[in-house]
């Protein structure tokens, strides 16, 4: 099968790899059905993260069950399934406790899964998909074709915004402000909106951006940055700052803008993944009463919760995707994404 | 009057200083009835903040007004009061927000308010008090001797336990792991037993705050540290860590412990005074989703809901005071808590 390859930075190529079979008893394979490029796949891209041997790469599809080893239950030939970024058993402790993401059984794709060896990436034609009836969100009934945009983005952008909201614990009449206008902080305009906020204050430069945030729910964009940026929230907000802000970037500087920007007794939900790993300052946290919440988004969890919304299109998460490209045409992807030419591009094998 | 007066690192001094006289309309003059030191009062005292010139000092006390100013409608001459740590007008919308550390017209004693001149401190015979209608806690009707000291523990430390647990979200059912032993990490132990946590895990080392931690509601008492405290909070808690931490000592390796065990998911309350500012390691809490959420803690706003619990005993905070001298020996009060002689010390005029 057809399935993308990182070989070194900025060099993504379409490859013959060999087609995933079942190993594990709780295993699937799915054939991908769309799948889609991450922010976070950039930084490979880039050379951010170093790439000594070619890797396969992508983590986010939505596809339909060709097969399921002799252990899985829930799942079945022919479900349409929606996969979160990471593998889980959805049963265990952490899992429970609505932390997925540091499941006690779980893994990532594109590498060794703990029972079955090589879990494909995501940006291919199918995957072997490790603890099946954990890992899978089954949608039920007919899938229409332009459902398919909206569902992808419950494997992580939808979620990852909604838990940027969670954490912060966005509620009704709730100011919010968004620190980044990319795929997932325009979902978390969406999820803060969904949440009961009344005003959203999206940070973007961005003409099309700006447009889709508004479209999602943002009441009023600042374009500034910094000092500047910090002072217009408080404008907006009475002077004292945002109830809650959603930090959807993951550079110190949008993490210094969230907390800056919340008003004391604030609290700051973070999603963006920390790059280069900045740390926290106490002093500003602690003075004004500023809590830090979120990580590594538990997606599957939330999957059951929004995937209504996205079918009935209360909320229309899929409108991120700004290019669709056929698989083989991965490489263009990721240079678009890169040259800020697309939000969030859709694969299709 | 008498008020204590810091000099220099180790020099405390009870001296004779100005009477206090009403300055702004909204003043109340308060006869200290007790006092305490804090342990944040050890900084100066152990020259770890320097001290430049002499200064007044103590923030915790309870009394009996005096006098009030012509705009003071809710406090009376002959109240028995408790002043938080702070001032505040308790109206303003940080104050709405339950914020009233960052009261928009908050002052702190033993330096200048801004309407009326110098505030005293609070180890003296009297004080000024600011704003007195906002600050200042009333407790209805005849007060015994015996409820002075939990009287005075709603001044700061009682309600700095509460607010790491309510930061925290401690909740009924919940494992609530205490870093620190010192009398707010003790009334933390209080407060997470009073929401309902069914297991509480103390980190302490010290024989007796050992038994006043069991006696308060602690089911376990882990006095190992590091690598190793962090093995046994795990070993008690299912291998996953405590649902919520409170974090009571304000040092880079309190934090540290405080952080490491916590569950995935999991929430740090902290109120310990960062010591120089520790930064918190993005990392380890994105990874695992754990949340950090505190400050400084705006105990006005906890007073009325604490006061019926101490009045009636469902909780005895007032046994975290060890020690009780007269005014004159303040010296001696600092010394006994420097050396940990005392855990805390009442000082009466």
């Amino acid at each position: 099968m057809l399935a993308t390859v990182i070989h070194a930075a900025r060099d993504i190529r379409v490859e013959e790899v060999p087609d995933p079979a079942l190993s594990a008893g709780s295993d699937a394979i799915v054939r991908v059905v769309a799948a889609c490029v991450c922010g976070s796949d950039l930084w490979p891209y880039r050379g951010v993260t170093p790439t000594n041997e070619p890797h396969r790469i992508g983590h986010e599809f939505v596809g339909v069950v060709e097969a399921v080893g002799p252990d899985v239950r829930r799942v079945r030939e022919g479900d349409f399934v929606i996969a979160p970024f990471y593998v889980c058993d959805n049963t265990c402790v952490n899992c429970a406790n609505g932390v997925s993401t540091s499941c006690l059984n779980g893994s990532w794709w594109g590498s060794d899964d703990r029972l079955g060896g090589f879990a494909d990436g995501g940006q291919g034609e199918r995957v072997r998909v490790p603890l099946a009836d954990g890992t899978l969100a089954v949608v039920p009934g007919p899938v229409a074709d332009d459902e398919i945009p909206g569902l992808l983005t419950l494997s992580d952008v939808m979620g990852t915004g909604h838990h940027a909201a969670v954490s912060a614990g966005v509620g009704p009449g709730d100011t919010v402000a968004v620190v980044g206008d990319g795929a997932v902080g325009l979902c978390a305009i969406i999820a803060a909106k969904r949440l009961g906020a009344t005003t959203i204050i999206a940070m973007s430069r961005h003409p099309q951006r700006q447009a889709l945030a508004r479209e999602f729910g943002a009441t009023h964009i600042v374009e500034e940055r910094g000092d500047e940026g910090v002072a217009r929230v408080q404008e907006l907000t009475g002077g004292i700052g945002a109830d809650r802000v959603l930090e959807c970037v993951g550079t110190r500087e949008s993490m210094d803008q969230a907390i800056r920007s919340a008003r004391p007794g604030g609290m700051v939900g973070y999603v963006g993944v920390p790059n280069g790993g900045p740390e926290l300052p106490v002093r500003p946290l602690f003075n004004r009463n500023v809590g830090v919440n979120g990580g590594v988004a538990p997606v599957r969890g939330y999957i059951e919760e929004l995937l209504p919304d996205v079918r009935s299109g209360a909320i229309r998460p899929g409108l991120v995707f700004d290019l669709e490209l056929p698989l083989a045409e991965a490489a263009e992807a990721y240079a678009a994404m890169d040259e800020r030419r697309a939000t969030k591009v859709l694969l299709r094998p």
